[in-house]
Protein backbone atom coordinates (compact mmCIF):
# COMPACT_ATOMS: atom_id res chain seq x y z
CA UNK A 1 0.00 0.00 0.00
CA UNK A 2 1.54 3.74 -0.77
CA UNK A 3 -0.18 6.57 -0.33
CA UNK A 4 2.17 9.26 -1.88
CA UNK A 5 1.13 12.85 -1.21
CA UNK A 6 0.71 15.24 -3.90
CA UNK A 7 3.26 18.28 -4.40
CA UNK A 8 0.28 20.47 -3.62
CA UNK A 9 -0.79 20.68 0.07
CA UNK A 10 -3.64 19.19 -1.29
CA UNK A 11 -4.71 17.98 -5.22
CA UNK A 12 -6.77 20.67 -5.48
CA UNK A 13 -5.68 22.62 -8.81
CA UNK A 14 -5.97 26.22 -6.81
CA UNK A 15 -3.43 25.31 -3.75
CA UNK A 16 0.30 25.64 -3.84
CA UNK A 17 3.06 24.51 -1.84
CA UNK A 18 5.53 27.26 -0.14
CA UNK A 19 8.93 25.05 0.67
CA UNK A 20 12.08 26.40 2.08
CA UNK A 21 13.71 27.16 -1.34
CA UNK A 22 11.21 26.59 -3.83
CA UNK A 23 7.60 27.01 -4.49
CA UNK A 24 5.39 25.22 -6.58
CA UNK A 25 2.66 27.17 -7.80
CA UNK A 26 -0.55 25.00 -9.67
CA UNK A 27 -0.96 26.04 -13.64
CA UNK A 28 -3.34 23.08 -14.64
CA UNK A 29 -4.63 20.11 -13.73
CA UNK A 30 -1.31 18.55 -15.14
CA UNK A 31 1.41 20.93 -14.39
CA UNK A 32 2.96 23.32 -12.06
CA UNK A 33 5.37 26.14 -11.85
CA UNK A 34 8.48 25.54 -10.13
CA UNK A 35 9.94 28.55 -8.60
CA UNK A 36 13.09 28.96 -7.02
CA UNK A 37 13.40 31.25 -3.86
CA UNK A 38 16.55 33.12 -3.03
CA UNK A 39 15.69 32.03 0.38
CA UNK A 40 18.81 29.61 2.09
CA UNK A 41 18.27 27.47 5.16
CA UNK A 42 20.07 24.98 7.12
CA UNK A 43 19.84 22.87 9.75
CA UNK A 44 16.22 22.42 9.75
CA UNK A 45 15.28 26.17 9.32
CA UNK A 46 17.27 27.55 12.31
CA UNK A 47 19.79 28.84 9.77
CA UNK A 48 17.75 31.39 7.59
CA UNK A 49 19.46 34.16 5.09
CA UNK A 50 18.73 35.20 1.36
CA UNK A 51 21.28 35.59 -1.14
CA UNK A 52 20.05 37.74 -4.53
CA UNK A 53 20.35 35.59 -7.63
CA UNK A 54 20.13 32.25 -5.83
CA UNK A 55 17.04 31.36 -7.02
CA UNK A 56 18.15 32.48 -10.52
CA UNK A 57 21.10 30.27 -10.53
CA UNK A 58 19.98 26.96 -9.12
CA UNK A 59 17.11 27.37 -11.36
CA UNK A 60 19.47 27.49 -14.35
CA UNK A 61 21.62 24.72 -13.26
CA UNK A 62 18.56 22.58 -12.31
CA UNK A 63 17.63 23.23 -15.65
CA UNK A 64 21.03 22.02 -17.11
CA UNK A 65 21.20 19.26 -15.04
CA UNK A 66 17.91 17.76 -15.62
CA UNK A 67 18.15 18.23 -19.44
CA UNK A 68 21.41 16.15 -19.35
CA UNK A 69 20.11 13.54 -17.26
CA UNK A 70 17.41 13.22 -19.67
CA UNK A 71 19.84 13.07 -22.87
CA UNK A 72 20.49 10.11 -20.82
CA UNK A 73 17.66 8.21 -21.14
CA UNK A 74 16.55 9.89 -17.12
CA UNK A 75 13.05 11.00 -16.42
CA UNK A 76 11.76 14.09 -15.29
CA UNK A 77 9.29 16.42 -14.55
CA UNK A 78 10.77 19.46 -16.24
CA UNK A 79 8.55 20.84 -19.32
CA UNK A 80 10.19 24.30 -20.31
CA UNK A 81 11.55 27.54 -18.70
CA UNK A 82 9.23 30.29 -17.67
CA UNK A 83 11.77 33.13 -16.32
CA UNK A 84 14.98 33.40 -14.87
CA UNK A 85 14.07 31.77 -11.81
CA UNK A 86 10.91 29.49 -12.67
CA UNK A 87 9.63 26.15 -14.54
CA UNK A 88 6.77 24.75 -15.93
CA UNK A 89 6.95 20.84 -14.33
CA UNK A 90 4.38 18.00 -14.76
CA UNK A 91 2.81 17.65 -11.64
CA UNK A 92 3.46 14.42 -9.71
CA UNK A 93 1.90 12.65 -6.77
CA UNK A 94 5.17 12.94 -4.49
CA UNK A 95 7.03 10.29 -2.53
CA UNK A 96 7.43 12.24 0.82
CA UNK A 97 10.94 10.40 0.94
CA UNK A 98 14.02 12.39 0.34
CA UNK A 99 16.88 9.91 -1.57
CA UNK A 100 20.58 10.50 -0.46
CA UNK A 101 23.74 9.60 -2.51
CA UNK A 102 26.96 9.57 -0.72
CA UNK A 103 30.25 8.85 -2.80
CA UNK A 104 32.19 10.30 0.21
CA UNK A 105 31.39 10.85 3.75
CA UNK A 106 30.70 14.57 4.69
CA UNK A 107 27.67 15.88 7.04
CA UNK A 108 25.25 14.12 8.59
CA UNK A 109 27.42 10.33 7.17
CA UNK A 110 30.11 12.12 9.54
CA UNK A 111 28.37 12.45 12.98
CA UNK A 112 26.72 9.11 12.43
CA UNK A 113 30.25 7.11 11.32
CA UNK A 114 32.55 8.95 12.84
CA UNK A 115 34.80 7.95 9.61
CA UNK A 116 36.88 11.13 9.03
CA UNK A 117 35.33 13.66 5.94
CA UNK A 118 35.92 12.53 2.32
CA UNK A 119 35.83 8.67 3.43
CA UNK A 120 35.56 7.31 -0.23
CA UNK A 121 31.78 4.98 -0.29
CA UNK A 122 32.54 2.41 -2.60
CA UNK A 123 30.03 1.40 -3.57
CA UNK A 124 27.89 4.50 -2.63
CA UNK A 125 25.63 5.07 0.28
CA UNK A 126 21.96 5.07 -0.61
CA UNK A 127 20.14 6.81 1.99
CA UNK A 128 16.04 7.86 3.39
CA UNK A 129 15.05 10.14 4.58
CA UNK A 130 11.04 11.30 6.07
CA UNK A 131 10.03 14.51 4.65
CA UNK A 132 8.49 15.61 7.54
CA UNK A 133 9.54 19.25 8.41
CA UNK A 134 7.84 19.05 11.54
CA UNK A 135 10.21 15.93 12.82
CA UNK A 136 13.33 17.30 11.83
CA UNK A 137 13.33 14.79 7.99
CA UNK A 138 14.59 11.92 9.84
CA UNK A 139 16.68 8.73 8.50
CA UNK A 140 14.34 6.09 7.85
CA UNK A 141 14.64 2.10 6.79
CA UNK A 142 12.69 0.33 4.36
CA UNK A 143 10.80 -1.02 7.15
CA UNK A 144 10.11 2.20 8.35
CA UNK A 145 8.89 3.20 4.78
CA UNK A 146 6.57 0.39 4.59
CA UNK A 147 5.30 1.04 8.45
CA UNK A 148 4.06 4.46 7.05
CA UNK A 149 2.75 3.72 3.66
CA UNK A 150 5.49 6.01 1.80
CA UNK A 151 6.22 3.79 -0.66
CA UNK A 152 5.97 -0.53 -1.42
CA UNK A 153 8.77 -2.24 -1.62
CA UNK A 154 9.00 -2.29 -5.39
CA UNK A 155 8.96 1.62 -5.68
CA UNK A 156 11.70 1.51 -2.72
CA UNK A 157 13.84 -0.37 -5.12
CA UNK A 158 12.71 1.50 -8.25
CA UNK A 159 13.92 4.83 -6.23
CA UNK A 160 17.15 3.48 -5.17
CA UNK A 161 17.67 2.08 -8.72
CA UNK A 162 17.25 5.48 -10.24
CA UNK A 163 18.84 7.50 -7.54
CA UNK A 164 22.16 5.52 -7.88
CA UNK A 165 21.77 5.75 -12.10
CA UNK A 166 21.32 9.62 -11.47
CA UNK A 167 24.29 9.58 -9.22
CA UNK A 168 26.62 7.94 -11.56
CA UNK A 169 25.21 10.04 -14.39
CA UNK A 170 26.18 13.48 -12.78
CA UNK A 171 29.68 12.19 -11.40
CA UNK A 172 30.72 11.48 -14.86
CA UNK A 173 29.41 14.55 -15.46
CA UNK A 174 31.40 16.29 -12.97
CA UNK A 175 34.06 14.20 -13.55
CA UNK A 176 34.45 16.70 -16.67
CA UNK A 177 33.48 19.66 -15.16
CA UNK A 178 36.76 19.17 -12.64
CA UNK A 179 34.09 19.45 -9.80
CA UNK A 180 34.34 16.30 -6.91
CA UNK A 181 30.28 15.40 -6.14
CA UNK A 182 30.42 14.17 -2.49
CA UNK A 183 26.58 13.60 -2.02
CA UNK A 184 22.91 14.73 -3.37
CA UNK A 185 19.37 14.38 -2.36
CA UNK A 186 16.75 13.40 -5.21
CA UNK A 187 12.90 13.71 -4.95
CA UNK A 188 10.90 11.38 -6.78
CA UNK A 189 6.95 11.06 -7.54
CA UNK A 190 4.20 9.63 -9.88
CA UNK A 191 3.35 10.92 -13.13
CA UNK A 192 0.50 8.30 -14.96
CA UNK A 193 1.97 5.45 -12.86
CA UNK A 194 5.76 6.10 -13.73
CA UNK A 195 7.97 7.05 -10.79
CA UNK A 196 10.38 10.01 -12.16
CA UNK A 197 12.75 12.03 -10.88
CA UNK A 198 10.96 15.68 -9.31
CA UNK A 199 13.09 17.76 -7.86
CA UNK A 200 15.59 20.70 -8.38
CA UNK A 201 19.17 19.34 -8.48
CA UNK A 202 21.48 22.14 -7.51
CA UNK A 203 24.34 23.57 -4.98
CA UNK A 204 21.44 23.20 -2.74
CA UNK A 205 21.03 19.88 -3.10
CA UNK A 206 24.42 18.40 -3.85
CA UNK A 207 27.93 19.26 -2.37
CA UNK A 208 30.01 20.01 -5.28
CA UNK A 209 33.54 20.80 -4.60
CA UNK A 210 36.89 21.68 -6.55
CA UNK A 211 38.31 18.28 -7.64
CA UNK A 212 41.59 19.67 -6.73
CA UNK A 213 41.52 22.12 -4.38
CA UNK A 214 38.54 20.79 -2.31
CA UNK A 215 37.34 23.80 -2.11
CA UNK A 216 33.85 24.25 -1.34
CA UNK A 217 31.60 25.40 -3.86
CA UNK A 218 28.00 24.78 -2.43
CA UNK A 219 25.61 25.23 0.12
CA UNK A 220 28.06 24.35 2.99
CA UNK A 221 29.42 27.74 2.01
CA UNK A 222 26.05 28.59 4.03
CA UNK A 223 26.33 26.05 6.59
CA UNK A 224 29.60 26.92 7.32
CA UNK A 225 30.05 30.40 6.77
CA UNK A 226 32.62 29.58 4.87
CA UNK A 227 32.88 32.44 2.05
CA UNK A 228 30.83 33.64 -1.14
CA UNK A 229 27.95 31.18 -2.08
CA UNK A 230 26.70 33.45 -4.82
CA UNK A 231 30.29 32.88 -6.58
CA UNK A 232 30.46 28.84 -5.26
CA UNK A 233 27.09 28.31 -7.50
CA UNK A 234 27.83 30.20 -10.31
CA UNK A 235 31.40 28.66 -10.73
CA UNK A 236 29.34 25.20 -10.41
CA UNK A 237 27.19 26.62 -13.02
CA UNK A 238 29.71 27.96 -15.50
CA UNK A 239 31.93 24.63 -15.22
CA UNK A 240 28.72 22.25 -15.53
CA UNK A 241 27.84 24.47 -18.63
CA UNK A 242 31.18 23.83 -20.26
CA UNK A 243 31.66 20.16 -19.49
CA UNK A 244 27.96 20.07 -21.04
CA UNK A 245 29.04 21.96 -23.81
CA UNK A 246 31.99 20.08 -24.59
CA UNK A 247 30.07 16.76 -24.63
CA UNK A 248 27.61 17.97 -27.45
CA UNK B 1 34.41 -7.71 4.68
CA UNK B 2 34.14 -7.95 8.46
CA UNK B 3 36.08 -7.02 11.55
CA UNK B 4 33.74 -8.13 14.24
CA UNK B 5 35.16 -6.70 18.08
CA UNK B 6 35.15 -9.07 20.60
CA UNK B 7 33.56 -8.52 23.87
CA UNK B 8 36.89 -7.55 25.50
CA UNK B 9 38.37 -4.06 24.79
CA UNK B 10 41.42 -6.42 23.98
CA UNK B 11 41.49 -9.76 22.54
CA UNK B 12 43.76 -10.34 25.67
CA UNK B 13 42.04 -12.94 27.93
CA UNK B 14 43.06 -10.18 30.80
CA UNK B 15 41.04 -7.48 29.50
CA UNK B 16 37.84 -7.21 30.69
CA UNK B 17 34.76 -4.82 29.20
CA UNK B 18 33.13 -2.61 31.91
CA UNK B 19 29.25 -1.23 30.24
CA UNK B 20 26.22 0.46 31.58
CA UNK B 21 24.64 -2.41 32.85
CA UNK B 22 26.80 -5.18 32.97
CA UNK B 23 30.53 -6.22 33.20
CA UNK B 24 32.21 -8.95 30.86
CA UNK B 25 35.26 -10.66 32.90
CA UNK B 26 37.52 -12.91 31.66
CA UNK B 27 37.38 -16.38 32.91
CA UNK B 28 39.47 -17.99 29.89
CA UNK B 29 40.45 -18.07 26.11
CA UNK B 30 37.12 -18.95 25.75
CA UNK B 31 34.81 -18.32 28.23
CA UNK B 32 33.53 -14.71 30.12
CA UNK B 33 31.75 -13.85 33.46
CA UNK B 34 28.55 -11.78 32.23
CA UNK B 35 28.07 -9.53 35.80
CA UNK B 36 24.64 -7.70 36.11
CA UNK B 37 24.89 -3.95 37.97
CA UNK B 38 22.92 -2.54 39.93
CA UNK B 39 22.84 0.56 37.81
CA UNK B 40 20.28 2.40 35.43
CA UNK B 41 21.32 4.65 32.49
CA UNK B 42 19.27 6.16 29.89
CA UNK B 43 19.56 8.83 27.48
CA UNK B 44 22.53 7.85 26.55
CA UNK B 45 24.24 7.69 29.89
CA UNK B 46 22.91 11.42 30.45
CA UNK B 47 20.15 9.96 33.72
CA UNK B 48 21.94 7.60 35.85
CA UNK B 49 20.88 5.72 39.25
CA UNK B 50 21.40 2.76 41.55
CA UNK B 51 18.61 0.09 42.10
CA UNK B 52 19.76 -2.27 44.37
CA UNK B 53 19.24 -5.64 43.38
CA UNK B 54 18.53 -4.91 39.99
CA UNK B 55 21.51 -7.09 38.55
CA UNK B 56 20.37 -10.39 40.29
CA UNK B 57 16.81 -9.75 38.39
CA UNK B 58 17.72 -9.05 35.12
CA UNK B 59 20.86 -12.07 34.99
CA UNK B 60 17.44 -14.68 36.31
CA UNK B 61 15.30 -13.03 34.02
CA UNK B 62 18.08 -13.31 31.30
CA UNK B 63 18.83 -16.74 32.33
CA UNK B 64 15.10 -17.80 31.84
CA UNK B 65 14.68 -16.41 28.89
CA UNK B 66 17.59 -17.86 27.22
CA UNK B 67 16.78 -21.05 28.90
CA UNK B 68 13.85 -20.80 27.41
CA UNK B 69 14.87 -20.03 23.69
CA UNK B 70 17.28 -22.58 23.87
CA UNK B 71 14.85 -25.12 24.27
CA UNK B 72 13.18 -23.65 21.11
CA UNK B 73 16.57 -24.18 18.72
CA UNK B 74 17.87 -20.43 19.40
CA UNK B 75 21.71 -20.51 20.09
CA UNK B 76 23.17 -18.15 23.04
CA UNK B 77 26.55 -17.60 24.84
CA UNK B 78 25.19 -18.90 28.36
CA UNK B 79 26.86 -21.74 30.10
CA UNK B 80 26.30 -21.63 33.58
CA UNK B 81 24.91 -19.62 36.78
CA UNK B 82 27.72 -18.38 38.49
CA UNK B 83 25.99 -16.18 41.36
CA UNK B 84 22.96 -14.53 41.71
CA UNK B 85 24.16 -11.93 39.46
CA UNK B 86 26.56 -13.28 37.51
CA UNK B 87 26.85 -16.01 34.20
CA UNK B 88 28.96 -18.05 32.53
CA UNK B 89 29.65 -17.54 29.04
CA UNK B 90 31.29 -18.50 25.63
CA UNK B 91 33.21 -15.13 24.70
CA UNK B 92 31.93 -13.84 21.20
CA UNK B 93 33.61 -11.85 18.78
CA UNK B 94 31.03 -9.11 19.00
CA UNK B 95 29.12 -7.20 15.97
CA UNK B 96 29.27 -3.70 16.98
CA UNK B 97 25.92 -3.70 16.28
CA UNK B 98 22.62 -3.48 18.17
CA UNK B 99 19.03 -5.25 16.42
CA UNK B 100 15.78 -3.63 17.25
CA UNK B 101 12.69 -5.55 16.90
CA UNK B 102 9.49 -3.67 17.27
CA UNK B 103 5.65 -4.96 17.72
CA UNK B 104 4.50 -1.70 18.34
CA UNK B 105 5.49 2.14 18.22
CA UNK B 106 7.22 3.51 21.57
CA UNK B 107 10.20 5.83 22.48
CA UNK B 108 12.68 6.55 19.71
CA UNK B 109 10.54 4.76 16.82
CA UNK B 110 7.52 7.69 18.06
CA UNK B 111 9.84 9.97 17.29
CA UNK B 112 11.13 9.17 14.15
CA UNK B 113 7.77 8.79 12.80
CA UNK B 114 5.08 10.86 14.83
CA UNK B 115 2.95 7.67 14.82
CA UNK B 116 1.01 7.24 17.89
CA UNK B 117 2.57 5.53 20.89
CA UNK B 118 1.15 1.83 20.31
CA UNK B 119 0.80 1.66 16.47
CA UNK B 120 1.08 -1.85 15.55
CA UNK B 121 3.82 -2.87 13.29
CA UNK B 122 3.02 -5.63 11.10
CA UNK B 123 4.95 -6.99 10.35
CA UNK B 124 7.58 -6.15 12.94
CA UNK B 125 10.30 -3.32 12.21
CA UNK B 126 13.96 -4.33 12.60
CA UNK B 127 16.37 -1.37 12.93
CA UNK B 128 19.65 -1.62 13.33
CA UNK B 129 22.21 0.72 15.73
CA UNK B 130 25.93 1.15 15.54
CA UNK B 131 27.44 0.38 19.25
CA UNK B 132 29.36 3.51 19.51
CA UNK B 133 28.78 5.55 22.75
CA UNK B 134 31.01 8.58 21.86
CA UNK B 135 28.32 9.09 18.73
CA UNK B 136 25.37 7.78 21.01
CA UNK B 137 24.57 4.41 18.96
CA UNK B 138 23.49 5.98 15.92
CA UNK B 139 20.23 4.31 13.86
CA UNK B 140 22.14 3.51 10.52
CA UNK B 141 21.07 1.24 7.01
CA UNK B 142 23.02 -1.79 5.75
CA UNK B 143 24.81 0.30 3.44
CA UNK B 144 26.07 2.19 6.35
CA UNK B 145 27.06 -1.56 8.12
CA UNK B 146 29.21 -2.24 4.75
CA UNK B 147 31.14 0.95 4.59
CA UNK B 148 31.94 0.43 8.21
CA UNK B 149 32.90 -2.90 7.79
CA UNK B 150 30.79 -4.03 10.62
CA UNK B 151 29.19 -7.47 9.70
CA UNK B 152 28.54 -8.97 5.30
CA UNK B 153 25.79 -8.77 3.89
CA UNK B 154 24.96 -12.19 4.65
CA UNK B 155 26.05 -11.50 8.03
CA UNK B 156 23.25 -9.19 8.57
CA UNK B 157 20.60 -11.28 6.57
CA UNK B 158 21.38 -14.15 9.47
CA UNK B 159 21.09 -11.22 12.68
CA UNK B 160 17.90 -9.85 11.31
CA UNK B 161 16.73 -13.43 11.02
CA UNK B 162 18.01 -14.37 13.68
CA UNK B 163 16.43 -11.25 15.36
CA UNK B 164 12.77 -11.69 14.45
CA UNK B 165 12.94 -15.67 15.08
CA UNK B 166 13.58 -15.11 19.08
CA UNK B 167 11.55 -11.89 18.94
CA UNK B 168 8.39 -14.19 17.74
CA UNK B 169 9.82 -17.04 20.17
CA UNK B 170 9.20 -14.20 23.34
CA UNK B 171 6.12 -12.36 21.82
CA UNK B 172 4.51 -16.03 22.08
CA UNK B 173 5.67 -16.98 25.65
CA UNK B 174 4.92 -13.30 26.73
CA UNK B 175 1.46 -13.60 25.52
CA UNK B 176 1.21 -16.70 28.06
CA UNK B 177 2.84 -14.37 30.45
CA UNK B 178 0.09 -11.85 29.98
CA UNK B 179 2.85 -9.39 28.96
CA UNK B 180 2.72 -7.05 25.66
CA UNK B 181 5.93 -6.90 24.35
CA UNK B 182 6.14 -4.22 22.97
CA UNK B 183 10.11 -3.68 21.31
CA UNK B 184 13.26 -5.67 22.13
CA UNK B 185 17.16 -4.75 21.80
CA UNK B 186 19.56 -7.98 21.01
CA UNK B 187 23.24 -8.17 20.40
CA UNK B 188 25.12 -11.20 18.31
CA UNK B 189 28.71 -12.55 18.19
CA UNK B 190 30.19 -14.83 16.83
CA UNK B 191 31.61 -18.33 18.26
CA UNK B 192 33.48 -20.70 16.44
CA UNK B 193 32.18 -18.95 12.80
CA UNK B 194 28.65 -19.18 14.01
CA UNK B 195 26.41 -15.98 14.68
CA UNK B 196 24.62 -16.32 18.03
CA UNK B 197 22.78 -14.67 20.37
CA UNK B 198 25.52 -12.95 22.90
CA UNK B 199 23.63 -10.48 25.09
CA UNK B 200 21.15 -9.65 27.99
CA UNK B 201 17.75 -10.25 27.54
CA UNK B 202 15.45 -8.04 30.13
CA UNK B 203 13.49 -5.01 31.43
CA UNK B 204 16.35 -3.24 30.52
CA UNK B 205 16.22 -4.02 26.85
CA UNK B 206 13.09 -4.84 26.17
CA UNK B 207 9.68 -2.80 26.84
CA UNK B 208 7.38 -5.38 28.66
CA UNK B 209 3.77 -3.70 29.45
CA UNK B 210 0.68 -5.57 31.57
CA UNK B 211 -1.44 -7.09 28.48
CA UNK B 212 -4.27 -5.59 30.15
CA UNK B 213 -4.05 -2.71 31.37
CA UNK B 214 -0.93 -1.55 29.55
CA UNK B 215 1.06 -0.49 33.02
CA UNK B 216 4.84 -0.29 32.21
CA UNK B 217 6.78 -2.80 33.97
CA UNK B 218 10.26 -2.17 31.85
CA UNK B 219 13.31 0.50 32.11
CA UNK B 220 10.64 3.34 31.03
CA UNK B 221 10.21 3.61 34.51
CA UNK B 222 12.82 4.75 35.35
CA UNK B 223 12.94 6.68 31.81
CA UNK B 224 10.09 8.67 32.56
CA UNK B 225 10.12 8.53 36.71
CA UNK B 226 6.80 6.42 36.38
CA UNK B 227 6.72 4.44 39.39
CA UNK B 228 8.66 1.34 41.23
CA UNK B 229 11.35 -0.17 39.06
CA UNK B 230 11.91 -3.02 40.43
CA UNK B 231 8.62 -4.14 41.74
CA UNK B 232 7.96 -3.39 38.23
CA UNK B 233 10.87 -6.24 37.45
CA UNK B 234 10.01 -8.32 40.31
CA UNK B 235 6.40 -8.56 38.18
CA UNK B 236 8.25 -9.79 34.55
CA UNK B 237 9.71 -11.89 36.42
CA UNK B 238 6.65 -13.81 38.03
CA UNK B 239 5.33 -14.08 35.14
CA UNK B 240 7.48 -15.32 32.69
CA UNK B 241 8.50 -17.75 35.18
CA UNK B 242 4.87 -19.22 35.35
CA UNK B 243 4.75 -18.86 31.92
CA UNK B 244 7.43 -21.14 31.20
CA UNK B 245 6.98 -23.44 34.36
CA UNK B 246 3.25 -23.75 32.86
CA UNK B 247 4.78 -25.02 29.17
CA UNK B 248 6.85 -27.71 31.15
Amino acid sequence: MTTPNTANSSSAAGQSYDGKAKRMLPLSEHELEMYFKDDATAFNGSKHAVFDGKGALNCEITEKLLSYLGEHGIAHHIIARMSDRSMRVKRAEMFALEAVVRFKVAGSLQKRTGLPSNTPCVPPIVELYYKRDDLGDPIINEDHVRLLGLATPAEITEIKRQSLLIAECLLSLCKNAELDLVDMKFEFGKVDGKIILADEISPDTCRFRDASTGRILDKDLFRQDGGDLLAGYREVLKRLDNAISAQE
